[in-house]
């Protein structure tokens, strides 16, 4: 057999191991009886122990070395062999010991972040954070990176990705959004909310909304499922199989059909991968911060705009006829739009998300880098907040100890979150040059032009590029926050009637 | 590492992929999109090219040889060695190209069995079903056998069954259940089934009465789960994650509450197995044969009984007061005992259903030995059902082609559902000797006494004896079918007042 076609079926054996152990996950989020958890655990590390044990084969590095001296290979084999070269890397250069003492302390750690959060005491999780830091930066010294530390941690997120590339997009954030958040609070207005509090949000019908959205959209539900977890995710095995959740809340009928339109549009995104490319590396998803790029595109660029809002008013009125009385397009859109600081990433709006994110990213940048230290973190926390949203968190728990990220050593996912909201900018505006109806095309419900868009220029693109350059490809410039601080500025202009 | 602890760490991989192969078998049935098809077989063939590799490892040979020297091992080791034997045989045995070929007849002979049954014409399937019981031939050659052919292939679905075990079972059966059956077709009463046929029962209520009585008779729901799938069925992972359904017809209520117990006798013996042989094959539960004796203990000893009847009245009246005014225990006792010869095994009754079997088992035997070709089959079914139901099938849909099990060469698999009737009766025999208020029980509700009496010699004991052993272990005879045809010779007469 060809070199080639050797490692395409070792891989093919990799990517179904992996499809089964994202079936096996899904399960434990949504399905499993509560007992099952500690086998569910072993069937996991087993899962995860062969799936490593496969892509570290020295055979596998024995091809790629082989590989690597060809060059009559063809724009996809040569994403396949980049994509395999990643991971390899990535599996063997990390000492099995390390591994195995990172996983312990992932584990321990969790378990003090959360005793440290509900005790509203950050000395709880001082010692493991610290350690868990220490080994991030150990980690970065094994992976190797050019420039900075950091750069190899961001990498593992999104590939390619380091501080020259993503401090640009920042201090763009940083410079355009801030002011417009402050613009708003000074105004101080606040669209009226009464129909959303007054009410108790059926199950059924959020549902019966979240259903008909998602279809309207174009998932495929012969293709996939929605079911209910306590966190939602979008998960699954495969293109033919694409499983995303959403929860409910009484109080809050926004959270569930925007979280539906958040995982819809994973899922639209892993649904439209192209299938000739089938298990290679090629034909997955592009890393985090594109895969977010389509999620935020649906739940915000298309959910949270003007059209939108009018074409869904009357889904609304069927499903909950009672409460939607009297209330508008314009009432709907300014409900689901509201600008307002607060301490809580999950919960922020479109406008103050990115701060918290920007946040994070300079704290992570300067820890991995050594400029600050594990006890500088609470109050270096609480005085960027002040900084850049204007508000002061009274206590630990809704400061440093908000997210759990960094208690299993996630240092560099925090700004996958941004980029993919910068990139859904980027393409929609790219896209609205060739859809010069798209705003109609909204108002009418008409999502497939967007969607097929997205399908040829992201979805059947893979992972044949780095995501930079299949951003640059899609859009014709690279990542830049120029469309997302645009399109920001523009509505939060309409919205509250300010400048900045 | 000693032998004996290599030869588990191997078998609990082995263990963990098989738990792993259960649990997306179970999604299969219950959760799939219907496009995933092609994928899920995927994934579920390289979960058992995988289980076939490990399990084949020439190192398993190695430690076997040499742990099947030692005299020091207990009955707990000498179980897992034996059963570890079997598998590491029965894998090995069999020619890679064999099974390879067998697997892809498997598919084709399914299909035209389908088209066959489908057409009314068993030449369809003729040439398929030929190939299909050489290479079973050829099967149980490769797998070996001291006496007959069919044994080899009996002794994959219950370790040690033999043709000269199952003779004289179902001898027993055919001179005293053939007869009684006999008398109530002549008597000629048929219970008023009126209650049933005139009202259109929801699946609502359905569930609600399957869920009580599943909980009622002791399933754990925090270890299981209870769904809806087309063909019922018991699976999942493991003890403390196991997965039965059941599914609903407007017309037949009965089918969903006794398919429900059938399948929750099932996962009470899977949620019964010893925890400390947690990854062993001594652990397992006990073939087919026991296996089916605990599903038809709760169905049929328990769940057709005049004392259960009385018991769930108030349940059923519950869920459908409308529907069973005026009925009492006695007429649903009756109605769930309906006795009546039929073409069709899956709808058969208690009295009727093992000379369904015994027909397939007396042809199975023959046509293995060669004493009987494929051209002989459909004339020879349809005789032996004329003389030991007195009806003959009026085409081939409802005579040979009506199961599926020939069309994969499931051949040795049917006499497991008849030995299950015949274990469960004889161990209920076994318990009653201590548990004197049995009947008194089952009427107040009381399933513990009876579920700790199995639990303690049946499901605690595992697969560490062969299931002969077991049986007399449990009930201190050998298997025998005395206890089956007293009861039910005991039942028919009160049902019937008939005797024969």
């Amino acid at each position: 057999m060809d070199a080639y076609d050797e490692l395409m079926a070792r891989l093919k054996d990799i990517d179904l191991i992996s499809q089964v152990g994202g079936l096996v996950g899904w399960d434990q989020e949504v399905m499993m009886p509560p007992k099952a958890a500690g086998l569910r655990a072993e069937q996991l590390s087993w899962i995860s122990r062969t799936g490593h044990e496969m892509i570290t084969d020295s055979r596998i590095g024995e091809l790629l070395s082989d590989l690597e001296s060809r060059d009559d290979l063809d724009e996809i084999q040569a994403g396949n062999l980049r994509l395999a070269r990643e991971s390899y890397d990535k599996a063997t250069k990390l000492p099995t010991e390390f591994v195995g003492e990172l996983a312990k302390h992932q584990s321990k750690s969790q378990v003090s972040w959360t005793e440290a959060r509900a005790a509203d005491d950050f000395s709880i999780f001082r010692d493991d954070l610290a350690k868990m830091i220490d080994m991030c930066r150990q980690k970065a010294d094994y992976l190797g990176y050019e420039d900075l530390r950091y750069d190899a941690l961001l990498d593992l997120y999104e590939s390619g990705l380091t501080v020259a590339r993503v401090d640009p997009l920042f201090a763009g954030l940083r410079e355009n959004v801030a002011p417009l958040v402050k613009a708003v609070v000074e105004r101080g207005e606040r669209p009226d909310m009464a129909f959303v509090d007054d009410n108790k949000w059926g199950q059924t019908g959020q549902e019966a909304l979240s259903q008909a959205v998602s279809e309207a959209i174009g998932f495929d539900f012969k293709a996939g499922r929605r079911d209910a977890s306590t966190h939602p995710f979008c998960g699954g095995s495969n293109p033919d199989d694409v499983r995303w959740t959403t929860r409910y809340s009484e109080t809050d009928p926004f959270g569930s059909l925007y979280g539906s339109m958040h995982e819809t549009g994973h899922g639209l995104y892993e649904q439209g991968r192209p299938r000739n490319l089938d298990f290679q590396p090629a034909g997955q998803a592009n890393g985090l911060g594109v895969h977010e790029s389509q999620s935020r595109l649906w739940e915000n660029q298309v959910g949270r705009s003007r059209e939108f809002c009018e074409w869904v008013l009357p889904l609304w009125q069927e499903h909950f006829p009672d409460f939607m009385e009297g209330v508008s397009a314009d009432d709907l859109w300014r409900a689901v739009n509201l600008v307002e600081p607060s301490m809580i990433r999950v919960e922020a709006d479109e406008a103050t998300y990115n701060l918290h994110i920007m946040i994070r990213y300079e704290i992570e940048k300067r820890l991995i880098a050594g400029e600050i230290e594990v006890d500088d973190l609470p109050d270096a926390w609480d005085d960027m907040y002040e900084e850049f949203l204007g508000i002061r968190p009274p206590n630990r728990t809704l400061g440093v100890l908000q997210d759990i990220h960094w208690s299993f050593g996630a240092f560099g996912y925090f700004p996958t979150y941004t980029l993919g909201n910068l990139y859904s900018a980027q393409l929609l505006e790219a896209a609205r040059k060739v859809l010069p109806d798209h705003d109609e095309q909204m108002r009418r419900g008409e999502f497939g032009p967007l969607l097929a868009w997205m399908r040829e220029h992201v979805h059947a693109r893979g992972s044949i590029l780095e995501p930079a350059a299949l951003i640059e490809e899609a859009t014709g410039s690279p990542p830049s926050p120029d469309a997302f601080v645009t399109y920001l500025r523009d509505k939060v202009e309409r919205l509250y009637n300010v400048t900045a």
